[in-house]
């Protein structure tokens, strides 16, 4: 009970700081002497701040105004991409603090290899971390593979990268800092559901680049199936007889819309160092033809494959996440128009498809946003001050 | 609490009876004194019986058996198919007590007509119900259509019937008597939940015939999607150049699988009156080579779109309900080869796909059901005696 109160009081200033004690009193309907009692628990733990004294200014009334800490309890979100790697800290306001991104082919090498490396830009951004009076309560890695549900800390098969059944704290120097590895696309979706102004309650995330996943955000929560393995949107069939797939299927969207289907259509498939989103919105934006034919036809595939996720799934909407955020331009009209040809037995406008805001940061903010978000949930969780 | 506490005596009673009210305390972790309360509310509201006396016998101990109720409260489930109109009664140990069943061709009658009829049915249903000692606690009717979120009691859309935007109260003779519709797809897969021995927690029933639908329980409940419109399997794209499709996309799964299709391909379109699974079955028992071929095919564009289903979902299991069970001799090979061939990213077996147990029963057995469930789950439901 008194657990929820935290979780409820710490909410109330989160979504409405600066607040007095009297304003979340009024706020959540507890009296003002337990609004006190649980706020000095919040001080205690580090999870909220109290100014020294406001006789009136913003809080609107006489009062202290309280505020979300922005030193502290901290989450730090780690990535592990094809082509980089990534740290990222967060505050409990969920602000980014720390940022840090490195260029590197991580396809094929050895897992404990890349492993070590971030836990050295990990090591990196918690001392950046600790520089500005953060604390680290929790680590998350985004990795562009399949998680199985459970504690297990396993990446079952992350196929982009060569990894199979890696096991994260078998590779990791420290054991007392072994971050929780999560699907990519997942943490992607929840970070585009956590930012919204006005989340939207059941949605589809794609997650395009490299590989294509997508998560799905049912009533506010992710959906991670029966085993972990939901969103798997890259190998539906969308043309049944097409080419082969390494999935060992043939037509799969990723024949169409993987970033090699695209760079292969484009003409680009020996384009060097740098990155293929860039390359293709650079090439797109300059007209481009077979890049421009190549996006359109990326397009209608992901169309078709989102026709099935809207069919089953009846979502209020879909979000287009990942580095192809960044080709929205040219891939938005052909999906929109695939799915406007498809989908007909229910109400769907056009716009029900839109570009994620937060595009290729998406996964490493909701790494780090996930401790954020349970401590938020549980205040419990910080260490009693 | 005392809500709480009713059902879970009930609960520990109908799966478990016969049981004392000792055996009940010692299962639900009450005291005696609290379980003997709770149990008279349970009889005074006609939810359990006691046997008169039992020295010892079956109930292990000295003990007057409790058991769920076979009179008083039941539920009566209706339903309007295409070619039929049902109606069942269960008692509230979940056995059909009646069952009605008449042969209707509904497709494009007036949507007033065909519910005055089913209304008939029902007056009868609930007339050999009262006979039977059994008092009708809330009425769910099956539609083969489209039932928005929400209260309404509106039928938004059933293309199979020719039904659009039908408000059921709207067409009802009598204002106490007015059944909530239910998807038919959504009703059969509950049906089968309940219904399980080991039910699997998370699948997807496939329910096909004239149409071809599905419904998604997710952790053990029902998956409606955001505005109800989930499960729509019979647009999925299967072939998207494939044939025009009446929803006006082309290549739908209902072009290869469903009933029309299906009896074109074996070359019985005229087939004349007469159920058009019965019919098939019957020609594919005699080996005619059409209609197995016709077969053949609609098993592989079920496996198509089930593909997707299983990439986006991640069930535990696939259920072909329906009329649809009735051909799984036929259909199973070729969806589960399907399937096979493109399930590669994670663990598939065949035999997570298996016909429906209840087949077309599924429906009308639902809908009687939910009101059994709801009553389980809060007995207070019942008027107190």
């Amino acid at each position: 009970m008194r657990r929820r109160n935290l979780a409820l009081v710490l909410g109330a200033v989160a979504g409405h700081s600066p607040l007095s004690r009297a304003d979340v009193a009024g706020r959540v309907g507890l009296t003002r002497a337990a609004v006190s009692s649980l706020v000095d628990e919040l001080i205690g733990r580090g999870a909220l701040t109290e100014a020294a004294a406001t006789a009136s200014g913003r809080v609107g009334r006489p009062g202290r105004a309280l505020a979300v800490s922005g030193e502290g309890p901290a989450g730090l979100g780690l990535e592990v991409g094809v082509t980089h790697l990534g740290a990222c800290v967060v505050d409990l306001r969920g602000e980014p603090r720390v940022w840090r991104r490195v260029e590197r082919s991580n396809a094929d090498r050895p897992a404990g290899r890349v492993l070590a490396e971030v836990a050295e830009l990990a090591a990196e951004a918690e001392a950046d971390a600790t520089a500005l009076g953060l604390r680290v309560e929790g680590r998350v890695l985004a990795v562009p593979g399949v998680v199985p549900n459970g504690p297990g800390g396993l990446v079952e098969r992350a196929p982009n990268l060569g990894w199979h059944a890696v096991r994260v704290a078998d590779h990791w120097p420290d054991p007392d800092t072994v971050p929780e590895p999560e699907n990519e696309a997942n943490l992607g979706a929840l970070a585009e559901f956590w930012s919204a102004e006005q989340p939207v309650e059941t949605f589809v995330h794609v997650s395009a680049g490299t590989g294509i996943g997508a998560a799905l955000v049912i009533g506010g929560r992710l959906f991670r199936g029966a085993r972990g393995f939901a969103g798997e949107l890259g190998h539906i069939p969308v043309h049944p007889d097409g080419p082969g797939c390494a999935c060992g299927a043939r037509g799969c969207l990723e024949q169409y819309a993987g970033e090699t289907a695209v760079l292969r259509g484009a003409g680009l498939a020996h384009h060097g160092p740098g990155d293929a989103a860039t390359l293709l919105a650079e090439r797109a934006g300059a007209g481009h033809a077979p890049t421009l034919a190549a996006l359109d036809r990326a397009g209608r595939a992901l169309g078709l494959a989102l026709t099935s996720a809207v069919d089953l799934i009846d979502p209020d909407g879909l979000v287009l996440g990942g580095a192809y955020a960044e080709l929205a331009e040219w891939l938005l009209p052909s999906v929109r128009a695939e799915l406007a040809d498809r989908v007909t037995v229910r109400p769907w406008t056009p716009e029900a498809l839109r570009p994620s805001a937060l595009g290729r940061r998406g996964p490493l903010l909701g790494a780090a946003l996930t401790t954020v978000r349970r401590i938020l949930a549980d205040p419990t969780l910080l260490p009693a001050g």
